[in-house]
């Protein structure tokens, strides 16, 4: 069995913290000059470890394996969220660079080969899972051309072009080459930490259904328009939304989650009756039957709402992402590992974030496997992971790899 | 009794209309170009109906009548709304002006006198009624040098010397000299127009209270946080407005008004749960008892809501404006000459929307009539009154005055 470097693995991992450090974070943006010069690194790292890296035209770096034999694809993404985590994606890349090393040092390896991948953009700066869509084939040209940051507006031409990557072929999935995709992550929660585990083995990647619903009432002077005759957006808004919330949490699976992030009222003056409102509503799951049941409440609702006045509500479908399950075998084998290095100490769950192997599911056998977070925080600087944790999970995620390699 | 003439009515409120002029209504913010225009122009046909008119340091216009004996101050205001309507504020400075003529033809009216005056900025572009309040002696200097326009910052300071008016003294109210004040307004509402009534009698201007709830729940990523362990400071805002919507329709009174024009749920992203939220929650009635009953509900809800947590809720009163009871002798002498003028076509109401009048009546006996709003629009260049019923309310107005002053 291919034995990990921990001390290697967390040296590599200080060292990319370093490429934007924001306090105990990392502020590494999408193609920002930080995440370009990680790259450069990452691609260096490969090499000394006997891959053949190439960083392609949107910004994905791939090392490839010299070796023959059955091949399993690894990785994740370097770029972060604004003033985020120093693991949250990187972890997953360096687990795969250090897997590929122990399998290179491992004679009982000999014949089997490992792909390492920092997919562009996970963290949707210009465009969702940039990086690992353009790979599988599945992102077209005209949505580069078209996308632009969703803060500043800079376009991600101009992005790829200052990062000097432009003009570069797109790497692509290469038919036949690999037996599956391994994908390791933080977990971005506090599962593992509640019930006291050190591995998650991911069985699916939540699915995600968002809408937008919008009221239609009447704008009014909010002192001279009497109740009985007021068509309030605002009131109807809090209304059908706190009933969205008391029917959803009647009928909601176990680890079903749901949120509203966001209210506009209009105009949004203290004096004046809002003649319109808007709310954004999504809901996760890992079963399609389960979301397809809450999808249906929630047009129960809305055409009640409708029926019963004073305001006409529309409820527009943004997005309607399935559940993603992984591969049995992929589960198995990483859950084995588990069991391997950690007796009882690993737990099956899913995802309640989106994920690169969520994409590469489209086209290859993908599994993955969660370490935890202290204090399940994520998406800020602070977030962070024990040590112990960090090395027992390369190792579980390495050993995992050659049992599904050598199966 | 004085008559008015309302082919000179007509031609002046059409005329003072082309100062700003937007589609069908006005655009005359305080101290623009146009709404200086308008105040001299004004003064110059008050100079023409015989008053002695000025314009003072922050911008009010008075007429001053030269007669001797009982005087009633009357006015309204000439700024409006951005692209307002045509008759809100200006309606009354004209009934005013027209009254002063009409008292001066009258030899009936020999011996009575009445000011006219245009306060500044009702419309609050600057400050809540900053003519008025400077009027009757309760506005500081020192409010006066930091307020700033509401949108655009400009300080006020500025704004009054950029109209020339800046080192005039400030007009205040000389003791004695009244014997009290009468205003005249568009309604703003439909309750004229619902009821077939052409007058409205104003009781009293209604009170406001306003308030911000503040809700501290915990931010954290909308998929991997379970249902169980959040602290989603939107839902519950969703679930106390909504009981707050409920309780208030269960315990309002006839004229009762509430509305919650804002709603911001912190940081306002699909994906994140809301950590921090907070709505402008305001009520309105002209029962002072009802308010405090209303207030007297709200926390006790809000009290309830801690109770429950997760998220704690925070009331803070924004304002607490009492009710404005109109002078008795004032609404019996408006309420005879409707009945004179237009028999069982007027009724006795509160006033929705504040007005100069409440301020006003801190110093002297106040009374303010109504005049039917077609559509019950207000605040917007729609709005528009029947010529009819222009001319019946100035007449009525006038008759008023005259009545008050004879008795």
């Amino acid at each position: 069995m291919p034995r990990i470097d921990g001390k290697r693995l967390l040296a590599d991992l200080q060292h990319i913290r370093g490429f934007g450090r924001f306090e105990t974070g990392v502020h590494r943006p999408t193609f920002s000059p930080e995440d370009v010069a990680a790259r450069q690194w990452l691609a260096g790292r490969m090499a000394e470890a006997g891959l053949a890296p190439s960083i392609d035209g949107v910004g994905n770096v791939l090392g490839r394996s010299p070796a023959a034999g059955p091949c399993l694809l690894m990785g994740s993404h370097t770029d972060t969220q604004p003033r985020g985590g120093w693991l949250d994606g990187v972890m997953g890349v360096i687990y795969g660079l250090e897997a590929a090393r122990a399998f290179a040092e491992e004679p009982a390896a000999a014949g089997l080969s490992i792909d390492v991948a920092s997919w562009a953009d996970e963290e949707s700066h210009y465009l969702s899972f940039l990086g690992s869509r353009s790979f599988v084939g599945q992102l077209p040209e005209a949505e580069i051309d078209n996308a632009k940051h969703r803060e500043d507006g800079t376009p991600l031409r101009q992005a790829i072009a200052q990062a000097g990557f432009a003009g570069r072929p797109r790497l692509t999935l290469e038919e036949g080459r690999y037996r599956g995709y391994l994908e390791a992550h933080i977990e971005q929660g506090g599962s593992l930490e509640t019930d006291g585990k050190r591995i998650g083995v991911v069985t699916s990647i939540v699915g995600i259904f968002q809408y937008r619903m919008t009221f239609e009432g009447r704008q009014n002077h909010a002192g001279t328009t009497p109740m009985p005759i007021r068509k309030d957006s605002g009131v109807a808004l809090v209304r059908l939304l706190a009933q969205v919330n008391d029917r959803f949490a009647a009928i909601a699976g176990p680890r079903t989650v749901w949120t509203a992030g966001r209210i506009l009222l209009h105009p949004g003056a203290p004096s004046i009756i809002p003649g319109k409102a808007e709310v954004l509503l999504q809901f996760r799951d890992g079963e399609l039957t389960q979301m397809q049941r809450m999808e249906e409440e929630l047009v129960r609702l809305v055409a009640e709402a409708n029926a019963m006045g004073p305001c006409a509500v529309s409820l527009e479908t943004l997005s309607r992402t399935p559940p993603t399950a992984m591969d049995a075998r992929l589960q198995d084998a990483v859950a084995a590992a588990a069991e391997a290095h950690a007796p009882r100490g690993w737990m099956r769950m899913p995802s309640g974030a989106g994920h690169d192997a969520q994409i590469l599911a489209r086209r290859l056998p993908a599994g993955m496997l969660f370490v935890p977070s202290i204090g399940g925080v994520s998406h800020h600087y602070s977030e962070d992971t024990a040590e112990a944790d960090l090395v027992l999970g390369c190792q579980v995620f390495c050993d995992a790899a050659f049992r599904f390699l050598k199966a």
